[in-house]
C-alpha cells in the first residue's frame, strides 16, 4: 500500500496530547465524545503509557470496549492489565467474542483464567471454546452469533423472528437454515427474503450449495476462499456437519493485511510470530533486536561460505587484484536477479497460480528468463569493464560470468521456492536474503572458475 | 499468504483437460455445469490459447459473463477478441459495471469504442462515466446500482419497495437515504430496517454520520478505510454532495490482495504496470524480461561505483589479499540489516504508523538498535575472522567494520524511505536492492578506511 495517514487522526491526536498536557480532563472527554473506536484506538497506541490510561479511564464502558477491540495487542494487554479483574470481564463481555480469544490468547494462563471467571459465563464458554482451536485457525475468528433458522419457516415468519433476535448477533446479511441436529442445510440471504413472497418456506429460497469451512482451517485458506468466491459470510461446519459459527468478511480483511505484512517483512529476513503486525513503536526495540538478530547471524554465517570460496583463489586474487574490483558487482546482480524470481514464484505459489506439476515448465521458463537477462546485462558489464581500463579478457571475463550467475541465479531462484512447497515448507521462509546469500558463493566460484581459465592463471 | 491450492480446482482441471484431449464435447459441457464461475475461471486461465475458447465457447452466456469477471486480465481480452462485437456486448452488459470498467480500460481506443457502442445505451453510458475518472480510484470502482430511498419512507414501505427494486443490484446490506437533490442524508442498514417497527421513518432509523470518499481517492485508501471502519459498503459523494454509487468490500479485497503482491514484487524490485497482479503463466516472458530488466540494470550501474570505491584502495589490497575475502561478508550483513530497516519503515508509514513528524525518534530508534546488531554481529565476526587465522589486527577490522556497517545501514534504511515520504515520493517504490546497492558502496569505503588506519597500509 502507498503510505498515508488518515489525517483528521494526526488532528485528533494533537489536540488529546494539547489537552492532556494543559490536564483539561473536561476537556478530553468532550474531545472524545462520539469520536470512531478505530480512531480513538489509534491515538490511545500511540500515547506514552500513563497517557493511555488516563485517556481510556475516561471513556464510557461501551465505548471502551469498543476502543479495546481496536488498540493493538500490547495496548490492549498494557490497558486490561491495570483494570481490576470483574471491571475487565464487564468491558470483554461487551467485545466479539472471536476478539475476546484474540486478545487472551496470549495471557499468562492465570490472567486468562481470572479474566475468564469474570466474565458471564455463557460468553466465557464461548471464549473457552474458541480457544480450544489452534491459533490462527478458522475456529478462532469465528462468532457463534448467527441467524439460526428453520427450512419450514417462511419469509414472512422469518422477518418476523428477526425483530426479536439477539441484539448481539454481528452479521444479518445470510441467515443459516439449519436442521434439527443444528446441520446446515443452506443459506437464505436476507435480501431474498425481504424480497420474496411471505408466504414462500426458507427451504425454497436458500441456496443450499453452500461453500463451508472445517474449523481448524488455516486463516490464510479462509481469507483465499472468500476472495476467490466474494462471499461476505463463511459458515464453519465441523466434521459431523454440526454448524459451529461464521467468519464475517471484516475479521478476513485483518487477516489479509497482518499476512501481507508478514510477507513483506519476512521477505526481508524479520521471522514471524504474533508481534510481527504490531505498530512500530509498540513494539520494544529489544525484542525487535531479538527478532532480527537471528536471520541476520544464520546469514552471516551462510555468507562465510563466500569467503572461504575467495581463500580458494588467494593465489588468482593475489596475481590479478583488479579481479576483487568485480566481485560487489558481481554477487549483487546475481543477488538481485534471484531475489526477483524468488519472490515472483512465492507469490505465484502462495496464489496457487503455480503448482508443484507445474516445476518444469516454470524452470525453463525462469532459466529461459535468465538467460535473456544474463545476454543484455552481460553485454552492458563487458562494455563497463573495458571503460574502467580493463583488458578485453577481463571485461570477456566479467561479461561471461554475468550471462551465467544471471542465469544460475533465476534457476535456483525458481528451484529452491518449488523444492520448499515439495517438502511442505512454506516456500515464503525462503526469504530473497538466503537466496542472494546462496548466489554470493556459487557465483564466486563461477566468476574465479572462468578467470582461472580465460586469463590462464 | 502461505501456498496452497484448492484442491477441487486442480482436479478440476485435470478433467477438463482430458476430455478436451478426447474431444468430448457433450462430457466438458456436462463436467462445467453447476461449476462456481471463480473456479472454471481458473481453469481457463491455465488451458493454451485455442482450449480457452473452447471451452469458454461451451459456457451459457449467464455463465460465461460471470466466468469473464473473474479470467485474468490477459485471457479476458483473448477471449473477447475473438467474439463479434454484438456477442462481446451482450456478455459485458450482464457483468457489474465496475468490472466492465476494469476490462475496457486497457483496450485500444477503437476496440473500447466498439464494445461500448454493442452495449445497452444505459450500461455503456454508465461504463464512461467509470472510465473518466483516473486509474485506481475509487470512481473506477463504484457501482451505481445501489437502493436509494428516501427519507420520509417508512420501514413497512421500504419492505415493500425492495421487492421491486433493480435485480442488478450488488448490495442489499445498506440502503442510501437520498435527499431531492440526491444528496446523500444517511444510511439505514437493511437489518435495522427488517427490525424496525413497520411505521417507523427512515430518517428515524438511518445513521446520518457517515463515512463517505471522493470519486478520486486513490483505491489503496479506499482499502485502508474499509480494513479500519469494518464496513461492507461506503458510499461515493461527489464535492457537490450528490451520491454517486457504492464501492463493495469484495473490490477492496480484490484491492488488498493486488496490492500485496505489488508490495512483495516491487520489494525485489520489480516494477509496477498493470500486469503486476496477473497470474503467473499468463504474462509473456519477454513483458517478464523488459519488467525486470530496467531496475537490474540501474542497480548494476550503482553497482559498479562499489568497484569505483575498491579501485581507489587498489595498493592495501594487494598488499593484504587477505582483506578482499570479507568483502561479501561485509556488504551482505549490510545489505541484509539495510533490507530489514527499509521493509519495516515502509510498512509502518503504509500503515500510518509512522508519520513524518516522528522522524527523529524513529531515526534515533533505528541508530540504537543498529548498534545493538552491530555489536552482537561484530563480535560473532571478530570470532570468525580468528578461526580462519586472521591476525587479530585484521579480525579487530572486521569486527569495527561490521559495527560501523550495521549502525549505518540501519540509519540509512530509515532515513531513506522518511525522505522519499518527504518528497512525496512511494517510499514502497526505494526497495531492499536499492538500499542494498548503496550499502554496498559505502560500506566498502568504510571497510577499507578502517584497515587503513588500524592496519597502517
Amino acid at each position: 500500500m502507498s503510505t498515508g495517514t488518515i489525517t483528521w487522526v494526526e488532528a485528533l491526536e494533537q489536540r488529546v496530547r494539547n489537552v492532556l498536557a494543559a490536564h483539561d480532563l473536561d476537556g478530553l472527554r468532550l474531545l472524545l465524545a462520539g469520536r470512531h473506536p478505530a480512531d480513538i484506538a489509534e491515538v490511545i497506541d500511540r500515547l506514552d503509557d500513563d497517557d493511555k490510561i488516563r485517556v481510556f479511564g475516561l471513556l464510557a464502558p461501551a465505548l471502551a470496549a469498543d476502543v479495546l477491540g481496536e488498540t493493538s495487542r500490547e495496548a490492549t494487554r498494557e490497558l486490561l492489565e491495570q483494570l481490576p479483574a470483574d471491571k475487565a470481564g464487564d468491558l470483554l463481555d461487551r467485545l466479539p467474542m472471536d476478539d475476546v480469544a484474540e486478545i487472551l490468547s496470549e495471557d499468562v494462563p492465570e490472567r486468562q483464567q481470572a479474566l475468564l471467571a469474570a466474565m458471564e459465563p455463557g460468553d466465557a464458554a464461548e471464549v473457552r471454546a474458541l480457544l480450544s482451536y489452534p491459533p490462527q485457525s478458522a475456529g478462532r475468528l469465528m462468532t457463534e452469533k448467527f441467524v439460526r433458522v428453520r427450512p419450514e419457516m417462511t419469509a414472512g415468519e422469518t422477518l418476523v423472528y428477526l425483530r426479536h433476535s439477539d441484539p448481539e448477533i454481528e452479521s444479518f446479511t445470510d441467515l443459516y437454515v439449519l436442521g434439527p441436529a443444528q446441520q446446515l442445510l443452506g443459506v437464505a440471504p436476507l435480501h431474498a427474503v425481504v424480497t420474496a413472497p411471505p408466504e414462500r418456506r426458507l427451504d425454497a429460497l436458500m441456496q443450499s450449495d453452500v461453500i463451508t469451512i472445517a474449523p481448524t482451517t488455516d486463516q490464510e485458506e479462509v481469507a483465499r476462499l472468500v476472495a476467490r468466491y466474494d462471499v461476505l459470510t463463511l459458515p464453519v461446519v465441523a466434521a459431523s456437519g454440526q454448524m459451529l459459527g461464521i467468519i464475517t468478511v471484516d475479521d478476513v480483511i485483518d487477516v489479509l493485511v497482518s499476512e501481507s505484512t508478514e510477507d513483506v517483512l519476512r521477505f526481508a529476513g524479520i521471522e514471524g510470530g504474533p508481534e510481527l503486525d504490531q505498530p512500530y513503536f509498540s513494539v520494544p526495540l529489544a525484542r525487535v533486536v531479538r527478532k532480527r538478530v537471528g536471520w541476520l547471524l544464520l546469514l552471516f554465517l551462510a555468507e562465510t561460505f563466500t569467503g572461504s570460496v575467495l581463500r580458494l583463489f588467494e593465489s588468482e586474487l593475489a596475481r590479478v587484484v583488479a579481479l576483487s574490483f568485480f566481485i560487489p558487482l558481481l554477487i549483487g546482480t546475481g543477488g538481485n536477479t534471484g531475489a526477483q524470481t524468488v519472490s515472483t514464484l512465492i507469490r505465484g505459489l502462495a496464489l496457487g497460480e503455480i503448482r508443484l506439476r507445474d516445476a518444469p515448465r516454470v524452470i525453463g521458463r525462469e532459466l529461459a528468463g535468465g538467460i535473456l537477462l544474463g545476454l543484455i546485462l552481460g553485454a552492458v558489464a563487458f562494455g563497463r569493464a573495458l571503460l574502467w581500463g580493463s583488458s578485453y579478457a577481463l571485461a570477456g571475463v566479467v561479461g561471461l560470468t554475468i550471462i551465467a550467475i544471471c542465469t544460475w541465479a533465476n534457476t535456483i531462484g525458481a528451484l529452491i521456492p518449488l523444492i520448499a512447497q515439495k517438502l511442505k515448507i512454506d516456500p515464503a521462509v525462503v526469504s530473497a536474503p538466503l537466496i542472494t546469500t546462496l548466489v554470493d558463493a556459487t557465483g564466486l566460484a563461477i566468476y574465479l572458475l572462468i578467470a582461472k581459465v580465460l586469463l590462464g592463471l
